[in-house]
């Protein structure tokens, strides 16, 4: 944030330009989520946390609360974010001080949050390549990387701090249909902080756990149940039945503010729903370096988008990846890192 | 088969244009097969039937059976053709009469053989919207309509015969990345079968079939061994995988020609690499109607592709819609298919 405006990289432009994004006001903090400018759970949350203290400053805290709270219902941080700056900063002497400062606090316990599940999920790379004997090979799904947080990331963050610590670590990114974020933000990320990768179609994930080319799934999360269910991007559920199927090893990472107390379990978690478009057109890079969209169904065929979402059942996890350590999924485990 | 030369749709084109390809000798046959002009396990038998017969035209049988043999290694029907000519042919009074007919004989087997699955196949998609009481909502993954074969199709029969029926049926065509054959192919014949459709990102099996919108599964074959395990498009297992899971009906639907009775399960079915590009490519159609290829992967990351299909175990498999009927897939079942 700086003065009463939240920058942003323009996640819609990626990976073809890199553009830094404006957004003045809290209806356009609003608009910049729902349309996905900015994406990714920790990145929702800080945003939405900003935008929230924006309200503060318009004088309009309630009409804020109400606007940012509708952009996208999935991702648990977003309400964690405007939940905790409105109670924070309604009915104080300063509301727009404590707003901005509770704002921040969010964006940064996010960032120390990500980078102790980074050190928490290198170790695991780290003991995978001891009992191996060569370097890991990761899965991940979708895009989880600093992206998606506000420094660090919280499936990436692992192979961000074994990259560091000089852990031999290969990343898979599926390409993760319709919206490719794999194909475009994860491999422009690892692109950029040097990590070896391959960007493979999301078909392919069986027969490589098949194979034994995958030792281990760390993904990110959008919302996690009390029990452990946890959702995030379409697709994810069917990797995690793989591996389950193939004995890989598959992590959910997420901070706190991704885990919802009051959501027993993953059939009550709202899924968002998006539009056939998105699976209509694909954009890309012609031979002439230019950005374009192309229709990549047959002309005149409809496509349906059910979910952005989907859910995968704790028992299909082998653990999630906090700051606060690695846990089994289950309600006695979750509940004890808020003890 | 018009004269010396073998007569195709070029599949590389569609949905974005409709063109017919000539091969006039037995090595443009060869390429058309290996350079994907012509796709899909009863296409690709008929026209290596043909590129046969051609070699024996062109006074080279060996030389050809060698060509069309190497073209493609994982669908049974091209070496079932390829045999099947050669061996009628060679060493008799006149080879290129008889190898012409053979072929002939090969093309029409597989229509008749299509038909016949359309047949059972349509029968059991009544069934079930007569259990059901409403239409009924099929999924297939890649294409195994006529354009994969002579005339009707092997996953798609069915539905082309439940619609002369006025059987209520509605197809879920997969997208089925890399190659997109769902979404370019299969919705392009469906549309021009008039049958309902919409094609979704391969992304959304499971949580549809969670969710209850899809009653049955029908996909082609490429090689089916002798105790039931299939190869097919890559992803094919994973969908069948997530079938079993939510006690969705899974059905392959073959010819006799694509059962490799010596092939004795799964795991020693030579399966096709793929090139990279196929992944970092797609083409499209523009907003100008311009047929245009985009990168759609971020610059600079690489890609991997790591196979054309990938092998279904017989375990995850309700049935084989085959000409001789509906049979579960065991050996015994199918070695009684050629009693």
């Amino acid at each position: 944030m700086q003065g009463n405006s939240v920058w942003m990289i323009d996640q819609l432009l990626l990976p073809f330009s890199f553009e830094l994004l404006e957004a003045p006001t809290f209806l356009d903090t609003r608009r910049t989520i729902k349309e996905m400018n900015i994406r990714g759970a920790g990145a929702i949350g800080a945003t939405a946390g900003y935008g929230m203290a924006q309200g503060f400053i318009e004088g309009e805290p309630d009409e804020a609360k109400k606007a940012l709270d509708s952009a996208r219902p999935t991702a648990k941080n977003l309400t964690y974010a405007t939940d905790r700056v409105y109670e924070a900063a309604i009915g104080t002497g300063s509301p727009v001080a404590t707003a901005l400062k509770e704002a921040q606090d969010i964006a940064d316990e996010d960032s120390d949050g990500c980078f102790k599940i980074g050190k928490y999920g290198a170790e695991l790379i780290y003991q995978k390549s001891r009992e191996l004997g060569r370097r890991v090979n990761m899965l991940t799904h979708c895009n989880a990387g600093w992206l998606a947080f506000v420094d660090w990331g919280s499936a990436l963050s692992p192979v961000y701090v074994a990259k560091r610590n000089e852990t031999p670590v290969h990343v898979y990114a599926d390409e993760t249909r319709p919206r490719s974020q794999g194909a475009r933000l994860t491999a422009w990320e690892l692109r950029n902080e040097g990590v070896s990768h391959q960007v493979i179609p999301d078909t392919a994930v069986a027969i490589m756990m098949e194979r034994g080319m995958i030792d281990l799934v760390i993904v990110g999360a959008d919302r996690i149940a009390a029990n452990g269910d946890t959702a995030n991007k379409l697709g994810t559920q069917s990797v995690a039945r793989n591996a389950r199927h193939y004995g890989v090893d598959f992590y959910f990472a997420a901070p706190l503010s991704t885990i919802d107390r009051d959501c027993p379990n993953g059939e009550v978690i709202e899924i968002e729903q998006r539009d056939e478009d998105e699976v209509l057109y694909m954009q890309g890079l012609t031979d002439d370096n230019e950005v374009t969209r192309v229709r990549v169904i047959s002309p005149d065929s409809p496509a349906y988008n059910p979910a952005s979402f989907d859910v995968t059942k704790a028992v299909d996890v082998t653990g999630l990846i906090t700051p606060k350590g690695i846990i089994k999924p289950n309600p006695a485990t979750i509940a004890g890192l808020f003890r």
